[in-house]
């Protein structure tokens, strides 16, 4: 019985660190996602070391993984989206290509290896459509252009992301980087993409309809989560992430009139496993690696002062992608600087599959933490000097 | 990444199972469970074979069979149970002795060793709250004194049936039986118990009411869950399973003021985890076993019958220990038949402690589930005589 007390007091520990620090982080003025990895730092080996990965808590957090996404996916609104989506695609675009570009000189003028460099630079396109929005709704300009713009930007900047993802974790897994693999792999990503939304839209709202006349409780979310698991899992089948094929579940389910009772519902379970995610996330950040009084972690310090650096400013740059007068394109760009979920999900994605080792896993999830810590700031600024002058 | 596959796959497949054989138990007005665990039956070695029970879903029906018992915990509400305690208390006693002795003696006649059938004659005490509840709900008869005796007894056989289980569970891990280690273990069993009960609920209520000024969202909810386990895993330590820690967690916060809204969050995780338990439980099942073909196993269905028809009399006999005139003694008696949950748990804890066989186990599956199928049907015919009569 005692492997079942270690199971019980883990899960405890996680969850009740996670919401300590969430609830901290919150009371700072920060997204309680940055509690829940600094309680992982907290718990992990770094500091208490009470809490060891074990294969049944990594897969737990997988789950918290495809949840989030599942979400994610559930609460894009596609028709909204459309609206704004010209100038969100620029921005977009720009927000991955530039970001990309840049991260993988760094990455290569560092000394790090190609595959490392393609895979890190991958780290810095997403933006945190979570973090955002929520600084727009503190901030109360969730219905300006600005806002809408940014946060259209930030989905279509989260399934470039999934897509770049793909191509990546194949090439990484596969070894060459040839013009052809690069094709065939992002090739059959939109393929399953495209098919899969496309069928899914045809048949989830009638097979929906009929669950939903199903008399047991919360029937509907629990299909729904039949119907994310699936998706997630034939998406591994064609070499995608799990991840990314329950974010396509949560867009096929947003089309449903169940939608809206599926998103309710799935709280309590996010509330449950998306913490476990963030927080073994966390246990996995080596923090002896900032210190400065150690020579050989100099370096590694100088590169996430680079990369900061890189990742602000490159985002800032695809604002002004927005070519409309009378748009706040500095607003735009620092808005979408934070980096989040997806930006952490690429560096896990990368540590576990032996792209990165500690150090330079750590070191990513510093820039991701910085981009998030510091956004929120800038933006206030902005916003209080635009009040100004308007 | 195919592990991951193996994971969602399994998780999906269980769960919808549970949900298509759950419906069908349900329009053939019987218990979801038993649909649950049928489901467990069909896709487990028995038929199907695609489910095997691997580390990582037992800890998660682990979870399921704890968060189950911290719902009962939550539900139950002690005013009214103490309302008719006298008489619901009497009832419990009764439905617990004598099916106990009666299971004992039958299993030792059919030749098992008196370990077996110290754990067998456990498994026949129960009463499943749940499944009671609801036979009442659905004849609309909730508000009875019959009910309410009925469902005071469950309760009361819920609390002695985990006592007994933490003894029982002790006799068997530790090996001999003397008065000294049953006086030990009970005893630690009453401590814990009375001493977490004291403590909790002295604690709980200040302690959540801080929590329930914290901003994250589901915050109680989490904070709950993380109370269950952290109750569970000590409970553990003292020997005791950790579903009796669970049902105290629960217990102890249906005394808080945030009972209400922890007992309406956990629902959607009690949805995703309990199935878990119930299918799980299922796949173990042998149906070559009620094969009446083969001579070797007529011994077993024989032993199924009979403990059916003790399983049913001994529980009519302790309906009689209600002594008061007007009291209908026969319909609490047959309300007490149904063993659900608790019995399942107990035959589940035989099964992983090497006390039963696959066949024992499946014998004993087979005769809660006799109990909980015929019982609805006889209650019906109950009602509608008293309805005639009165």
């Amino acid at each position: 019985m005692h492997s079942v007390f270690e199971f019980l007091i883990a899960l405890a520990s996680i969850l009740f660190f996670a919401k300590i620090f969430g609830e901290i982080a919150l009371k700072l003025r920060q997204s309680a996602i940055i509690g829940e990895l600094l309680a992982g730092v907290f718990i992990g080996h770094s500091i208490l070391g009470i809490i060891h990965e074990t294969p049944i808590l990594t897969s737990i957090s997988e789950v918290g993984a495809v949840i989030l996404l599942f979400e994610a996916g559930l609460s894009t609104d596609i028709k909204e989206f459309l609206k704004v989506g010209g100038w969100a695609t620029s921005v977009a675009f720009i927000g991955v290509i530039v970001p990309y570009f840049f991260g993988y000189l760094v990455f290569l003028y560092f000394g790090l290896s190609s595959a490392q460099a393609i895979f890190a630079g991958a780290v810095l396109t997403a933006t945190s459509v979570g973090i955002t929005a929520r600084i727009f709704t503190d901030l109360k300009k969730l219905e300006t252009k600005e806002a809408k713009i940014v946060l259209g930007a930030a989905v279509i900047d989260d399934v470039i992301g999934l897509a770049i993802l793909a191509v990546v974790l194949k090439l990484v897994q596969g070894g060459t980087v040839t013009f052809r693999t690069v094709a065939s792999v992002s090739g059959s990503a939109v393929l399953f993409l495209v098919l899969s939304v496309a069928a899914g839209t045809l048949i989830a709202p009638t097979l929906f309809k009929f669950i939903s006349k199903m008399k047991q409780k919360h029937i509907i979310l629990v299909m729904g989560i039949v119907f994310c698991f699936a998706v997630s899992a034939f998406a591994t089948k064609v070499g995608l992430a799990s991840i990314v094929g329950s974010f396509i579940a949560g867009l096929i389910l947003s089309t449903t009139n169940q939608s809206e009772e599926i998103k309710r519902d799935v709280k309590p379970i996010y509330s449950f496993f998306v913490p476990m995610f963030f927080v073994l996330m966390g246990t996995n950040v080596n923090i002896s690696v900032f210190n400065f009084f150690v020579a050989v972690n100099r370096e590694i310090l100088i590169l996430i002062a680079v990369l900061f650096v890189v990742a602000f400013t490159t985002k800032v740059v695809a604002g002004f992608a927005v070519l409309k007068k009378g748009i706040n394109k500095l607003l735009i760009g620092v808005s979408m600087v934070p980096r989040g979920e997806v930006g952490l999900i690429f560096a896990e994605v990368g540590f576990k599959n032996n792209v990165f080792n500690s150090n330079e896993y750590s070191a990513l999830i510093a820039v991701i933490i910085l981009t998030t810590f510091i956004t929120p700031v800038v933006l206030k600024c902005l916003l209080l000097k635009q009040n100004e002058n308007g």
